[in-house]
């Protein structure tokens, strides 16, 4: 029967991290979030933000902005010295609408790691934001969490990864490839040296080294090749992964609210991970120190 | 009846000027062209930026580009001291993968005027790129073409407009409120002096000075009150805007490919414009020249 890992449990271990480096800064850092929104799962994320930060000392204040307000309530945190991180739940408004907003968060504040900037770093595979290479770039908060589950997985099934490449051989199939999680994940895993194989309902795209291309590969024969099996499909409507379908001893990693494997896919795997989400906020925080030590420090 | 007037008339009197301004300059300009998709209005729309370039006297240059290469020869025209002007035919990925390409475009050859940069210029009524205030920003071609073809029908009709806030007094209605055309139009137009009210499947907003606003107004107060009525609805679904809806001599104005007005709105509007293709173009090569004053020259 395959290890399940509790997110909660590493969570804790990156937490416990931040808090000391917090506590050797000699000052408290501030976060504010703005929420614009009443839907459930964006005042869930708030209030697991707000835990996280009193968790680890960071101060959280948390607004909530008619949405029509909230690029000038940007506009004020950005230029505010006595803020070090800005956090906005979404979504508010369309999606070209919402990518605009978070192009107007000040990229030094931006601790999800959501803005072009960043973006263009991560699908450049540039990693850090000075010419001296001290100082690392920021990722963005959900793949990022993937990837350290998916690291702490591999090491609970005894790989030793190398620090440079440490997925190299590795090969990926990951069912998303949304611009906020699917996509720029798919770019971290081969940034690491994995071959992966990113499917969504346009087709299937394999991303290896800095190379994006049409894949002719099936499902099938995709899962049986797989290492490492991420799915993120937010519909019913998906073919749910099942033993019979995965190489013997995967990892499986789901982060979508809906389950995307069949409920025995333990018989078959190595490690199975069914969410994501308290890894998510230690990487907010985590990055929150981050920001603070390359621009504020 | 209503004046019509033709966007292509107008079109032809900006082209005059760009290219009377460009033989000026001493050498020509070149603008280079990123086709990576296979739809119809693409090839269409970079068709006639060929024509128009030919016309006003640029270098065009178009290359099709396989959707997953855009990135790295973006990145090379950028680089290109050579290429003075890019465009990229829209759409290509979902909505928000393509407002990243839109960023990759350095905003100093962004002919368009779709990078974040000049959104947020636009959204703050910053006209300028430098301190001194001699260099113009840059407006986003469609809603500048409908501003251009607004200001065209005004005269038309005996306004004179000041030049600070020519639409100083005016009410608008837009049915329409995309990031592309209809909320950099609303702000445009709100900027220059009107009120306006955006309706799209959201609700309705109210953008006047530089203000946005939920307005608790209807369909029919709206286009009762309105000096100048702007569509761009792509659905079948959408009532027809009639005659008995609108006020007496309004300007009348349609950028969607589908029919938005009732065919007799001219018996009670003071002028129809049909379509706004043309003008688009004319403003993108006018922008060309512009972006060339302001960071090549």
């Amino acid at each position: 029967m395959a290890i399940t890992i509790d997110p909660s449990e590493l969570a804790k271990d990156f937490r416990r991290d931040v808090r000391e480096r917090l506590s050797q800064l000699g000052r408290r850092l501030k976060l504010v979030g703005f929420l614009s929104t009443n839907q459930t799962p964006s005042k869930t994320y708030a209030s697991y933000t707000k835990a996280g930060c009193d968790d680890v000392g960071i101060d959280f204040e948390l607004t909530e902005v008619p949405k029509l307000e909230l690029e000038s309530a940007i506009d004020r945190a950005n230029s505010d010295p006595n803020v070090h991180g800005i956090i906005v739940y979404y979504p508010i408004f369309s999606g070209e609408h919402d990518r605009y907003i978070k192009d107007l968060v000040d990229h030094r504040k931006d601790i999800e790691g959501l803005h072009t900037y960043w973006a263009k770093k991560l699908y450049h595979n540039d990693r850090f934001v000075d010419a001296a290479k001290s100082k690392k770039a920021l990722l963005p908060c959900t793949p990022l969490a993937i990837v350290k589950l998916l690291t702490k997985a591999r090491t609970t099934l005894g790989c030793q990864p190398g620090s440079l490449r440490p997925l190299a051989g590795a090969t990926v199939s990951v069912f998303n490839r949304s611009e906020v999680v699917g996509r720029p994940l798919a770019a971290m895993l081969a940034n690491d040296g994995a071959e992966v194989y990113s499917f969504d309902v346009d087709g299937v795209l394999k991303f290896s080294g800095g190379l994006v291309e049409e894949a002719k590969i099936t499902r099938s024969v995709a899962l049986k090749a797989s290492d490492i099996v991420v799915t993120g499909v937010p519909s019913r409507d998906f073919e749910l992964v099942s033993p019979t379908e995965i190489k013997a001893g995967a990892i499986c990693l789901n982060f979508s609210t809906l389950r995307n494997f069949t409920p025995d896919i333990g018989e078959k795997a190595g490690v199975f991970i069914p969410r994501v989400g308290p890894m998510t906020v230690a990487m907010a925080l985590r990055n929150t120190l981050r920001l603070y030590e390359n621009y504020h420090a």
